[in-house]
């Protein structure tokens, strides 16, 4: 909702209706709500005057989560939102108000401190200046701090907080535990901290390891005793995870022996698959291991690939879940841990309900994908509007892949700027053609139908004689090939990318899904082509369960036809012989039952191909599978694997929803590594073929 | 030369004309030289005995260095080089063998031991059984160590090397330092070893920072005593690198405690601009501080976007230079640091000359000419048969970007191998097609000329009537688009996809240059796509010379045809208005000398838009620039390279050249992070922003 249109009649009535129909603490959460959506100056300062007054019994020990959606990169950007929940806070008299883990910055990072050293300069020049606005509420402002000038030992960055109040900077903390997998690569460019916890002002910029002050690492803030970490620095504890654990200090564990009233934890943690149950378990389990509240602030919004949930939250000292601030949006929430001040924002609804159980490993979708959707939404609008592009055109071919885009795109960016062209070739049936329509019409977006026969025509007449010519030097031509499927998809790209290029801010959208692309069955230049991949982590049965969540929980419900849900995926790029009939994707490759769960199996367990073999896959307890046509599918994975590597890195931006992904910022491997053999040998096997090289 | 084709006598007659012709010491150079071109088990086996006599008087510290060109995650491929290589140590009468780092897996891994587990079992597996064939010479031989099974804190595996001799694994030495920078990604996967040096055989798989055995970290071998450590772990030398390093602790001033005879050093160090020098000097540098040889043994051949040159060398006690293998090919190197028994093969020619020189920071590229050449050379070669690749397609332009693709090609895969395609449009000049079917001659390569007249007709008439539509619904429609631009470009990629769909292991190749590519100057879906991108890494003035550089130093002078040099840059795809002509592209961009500078100057010394803004460019020197049309290119560049992020991200591989390269697993940007404040703003400016906020 947005405030700023209200008159300020209307205004004032509705903050009225919520203070006369409201509980004290149900008022403050209200406000807020109003708030976040608000950015007239008078108006905030008409909810800031209430706020004041109904936030006094709760002044002391009162903490503001500063949840929000920082631009990477973009200081000024991130800064004015800071400096705006600063001013927010000492109107209304928190003791503290607590953003994100490198707000300043954006979280990640990358190499563009290294291209562009300019930005860690000017985020320390916005941060000395925000410390001089602060007055009586301490605010924690994350920060890229220089390690010092001259000769360094290490990287030449820490990831730091910097604890500011009184118009001054009053303590630096620096992060320990420094995440180098997935998707993260901190220890590209930061040093770990060799201590936790605060760390006197002036070493801001000049810090090293054989400085470090014997004073508190805890701080006291209206009396209260606070322990303050970074992200990575709270997920280390080795009993919850069983002496399992990526680094040998547990920072909470040394801020713990000054006996902290609270924890805080500024962090910038994106969501996967099975990640919110971990992180709640843990948060929960730490708060009542040290019997005291934990604070942890999100990061939201999506940089590139990574989608940042937020769901900031705090657990009281017996783990209970007292806050949690909203998933996929802003907002600045108001606790009070100690007075047990605080509202539980619903997570996504399936997430909710396994919050505690302890089986991560499930192939089970039904409970993410509420999840999965937010997450791929947050992902696309955040990307156009990070970008600068508002518009996304796409092919609607009647097919599941690009019926679920339409409806994210449509849903993320608005129904106005989508643009859906079918693009029918002489293999297209009129079903899909209609289908198409269909879907369009469901959703407002627009429609409009390009046949793609000249194109196919003028293609293949003008390769069949440069063929025929190259035919004279090589004799290498193909009997059978996929050139001609592959002319269509690149001609249907073709005509996307024209329109992106001809009207503004328009990006064409990649349709591939993670099954295919994990099969390569996606053609360069073609389908996989495109400003963004949205589904290119959702494989082919969640995307089913997907395209069924929607058509339930959509406002307008049912935008996708029944049709596209039934019918057999499949590309109509070609006839298949036998049938005489398009050419059903699972006949080119196997079940998408049986190929998902090999996915699942290697990215969530691990698996050899020997353990799958060995093993029944879900898809067996119904459909019996004899062992040939196992080790037949299994071989045609791992072939087909190592030959996508290629296309997996020249896939466009894609948002990261399962546990791993293919990602080339996630779960990266050398396109030349596609010869390894997945099988491997036994030792007698290995010594005889190293004793036939004698 | 391949000695295989050799008749029986025709070999020993060569072998006996080496050895009747040269020095003792020649005699073992050129014998090691014949045997590298050798596999014939009954000529490797003649050599070996010779190799044998002449090795008598050196046995004792005689090393080879058995620099070899792995394939990444081919374990049973790399272990038989191995074995291959332990063999003829060991038939020689070698003290040692050494290998280049990780030599089973290849280097770099990623996340290929992430996602396929088993090649690291097999490693281990492989490891052991060649243990067993060792016998009185030790072999040194790179691995990836599992830490252990159960319980662990930090990273699943060590960098390790296992010392292999009589039969068993006599000692295991881990990696301390893990290069988490540019295109490394150690600590992604590896754990630091708490310990340098040699640790019992019994830790294998099983050691943890708490077992550290108290023995000697050094190795006795026939009496002498050697310290071993990993790549990294020789670059962090305090004094040589005046106090800034990136580690604490010093690997080799560790074991020099024990006071090792010799240090022995195994890597997987690419080739960049400029690393030569310091790799020269830091190595030369660390032998004379300890008075001990250094031995250091570097991994050939190119893995995806990495190109390692080889070049392994040994400086003796006194930092001088005593052997050194060839650049950019495999070769067992036989030495004996002790009884200075050693041969210097040449670097590429300009490098040797500056080898010793201070100063790294130039713009100069003479001295580098030719390992730029021979870097992409290896790049596109090993990437070709590493993929199973055979063939190359081109569209042969005229212009000078194709032209030294077409050349490097040639050079890489065989001329017969190379299909260069004219694709006139109406704009092309005769000119140019006929620069491109000279340039097609001189080489020898496959030439054919398809028109993309018709091509070009038919899309523009589909796209046409499409846009009229999309303009009903959107009112966003460019006045002035590049539409028409690119549907040239993208109509040209569509061939050369066809071909590479059509004819057997054929790869269509993209053309674009690094100064273009910042600029984004370059066709999605056109120009820029293609399986591999061999001058992406190479700005245009560097073209310019690498150009001049191939016409003086290969085989067939002058392939290039002078046209193609003299003429400035410009795609061809549109006319300039003002002139009637085709655009120049430095009319669309800047002058290239000044466009290469600015990313040279943000590459090598991590200059701000103001530093540049402030200090003249050598450009300037000869031609006067006004701070604003300055100003002008500046903010051109920063504008254009923000925008280019994204073309960046699906750029194909690329061999890295320089110092830093766009490549996106070297230097990585959010795309997102395109609004970036690349000029700042001064504190009081900051202040003013922040108030106006109250």
């Amino acid at each position: 909702m947005n405030y700023d249109k209200f008159t300020t009649e209307d205004f004032r009535q509705k903050l009225n209706e919520v203070i006369n129909n409201n509980s004290e603490q149900e008022c403050i959460y209200k406000l807020s709500e109003i708030y976040d959506g608000c950015s007239k100056k008078d108006y905030l300062e008409l909810i800031d005057a209430q706020l004041k007054t109904l936030l006094e019994p709760y002044k002391n020990g009162s903490i503001g989560l500063a949840q929000i959606n920082p631009v990477a990169g973009d200081i000024e950007y991130n800064a004015k939102k800071v400096v705006k929940y600063i001013i927010h806070a000492q109107n209304i008299g928190l003791d503290m108000v607590i953003f994100p883990e490198l707000i300043l910055m954006g979280y990640p990072i990358e190499d563009t401190i290294d291209r562009h050293p300019v930005i860690v300069r000017e985020n320390v020049k916005w941060l000395k200046e925000i410390a001089k606005i602060t007055t009586s509420t301490t605010a924690l402002v994350g920060f890229v701090e220089p390690r010092k000038s001259g000769h360094l030992t290490g990287k030449k960055y820490y990831n730091s907080v910097a604890v500011l109040s009184g118009g001054e900077i009053k303590y630096i903390v620096r992060k320990s535990l420094l995440p180098t997998y997935s998707e993260f690569n901190d220890y590209r460019y930061i040093e770990p901290s060799p201590v936790v916890g605060c760390q006197p002002a002036d070493t801001l910029g000049n810090f090293d390891g054989d400085k470090i002050c014997d004073c508190a690492k805890t701080m006291i803030v209206n009396g209260r005793k606070y322990g303050v970490s970074i992200c990575e620095d709270c997920w280390n504890n080795k009993e919850f995870f069983n002496d399992t654990t990526l680094y040998s200090l547990d920072p909470i564990e040394e801020l713990s022996k000054e006996n902290p009233d609270v924890f805080i934890n500024c962090s910038a943690s994106p969501t996967r698959a099975k990640k919110e149950q971990l992180k709640h378990n843990m948060l929960s389990f730490i708060s009542q291991r040290y019997s005291a509240p934990i604070v942890y602030v999100n990061q939201v919004g999506a940089i590139d690939n990574s989608s940042f949930d937020g769901s900031s939250r705090v657990f009281d000292k017996d783990g209970k879940l007292l806050a949690r601030a909203k998933s996929f949006k802003e907002q600045f929430l108001i606790v009070n841990p100690e007075m047990g001040l605080g509202k539980i924002y619903p997570l996504t609804k399936g997430l909710e309900k396994t919050l505690t159980e302890q089986k991560i490993y499930t192939l089970e979708y039904e409970p993410d994908l509420e999840r999965t959707y937010k997450t791929i939404i947050q992902g696309v609008r955040d990307y156009f509007n990070k970008t600068g592009f508002k518009r996304a055109v796409l092919g609607l071919s009647g097919g599941l892949d690009s019926t679920v885009c339409a409806v994210l795109l449509a849903d993320a960016i608005g129904a106005e700027n989508v643009f859906g062209v079918s693009m029918p070739s002489k293999i297209t049936s009129s079903e899909s053609k209609n289908d198409a329509q269909k879907l369009a019409e469901n959703l407002g977006i627009n429609f409009t139908e390009a046949s793609i026969k000249d194109m196919v025509e003028t293609t293949n007449n003008c390769l069949q004689n440069l063929f025929s010519t190259v035919e004279k030097s090589w004799n290498c031509r193909y009997k059978q090939s996929f050139t001609m499927d592959n002319i269509q998809a690149r001609s249907r790209a073709m005509f996307l990318w024209g329109i992106s290029n001809e009207f503004e801010r328009c990006l064409p959208i990649a349709t591939s899904d993670k099954s295919e692309l994990y099969m390569g069955y996606a053609t360069i230049n073609g389908d996989m082509s495109g400003g963004f991949a949205p589904i290119a982590d959702v494989p082919k049965t969640k995307l089913f369960a997907l395209a069924r969540w929607m058509n339930e929980n959509r406002e307008v419900k049912n935008a996708i036809p029944e049709a596209v849900i039934l019918k057999k995926p499949g590309a109509e790029l070609a006839i298949n012989p036998k049938t005489g009939k398009p050419l059903i994707a699972e006949d080119a490759l196997m079940p998408y039952e049986f190929l998902d769960e090999i996915i699942w199996r290697i990215e969530n367990k691990k698996e050899y191909y020997s353990d799958m073999l060995n093993s029944e896959f879900l898809y067996e307890k119904k459909n019996p599978v004899s062992k040939e046509t196992k080790i037949e599918w299994l071989d045609k994975f791992y072939r087909r694997m190592s030959t996508a590597l290629y296309k997996w890195s020249i896939l466009p931006p894609s948002v990261i929803v399962d546990s791993r992904s293919i990602n080339k910022f996630d779960y990266k491997q050398p396109i030349t590594s596609s010869r390894i053999n997945y099988k491997g040998c036994d030792a007698a096997e290995i010594e005889q073929k190293i004793h036939s090289l004698f």
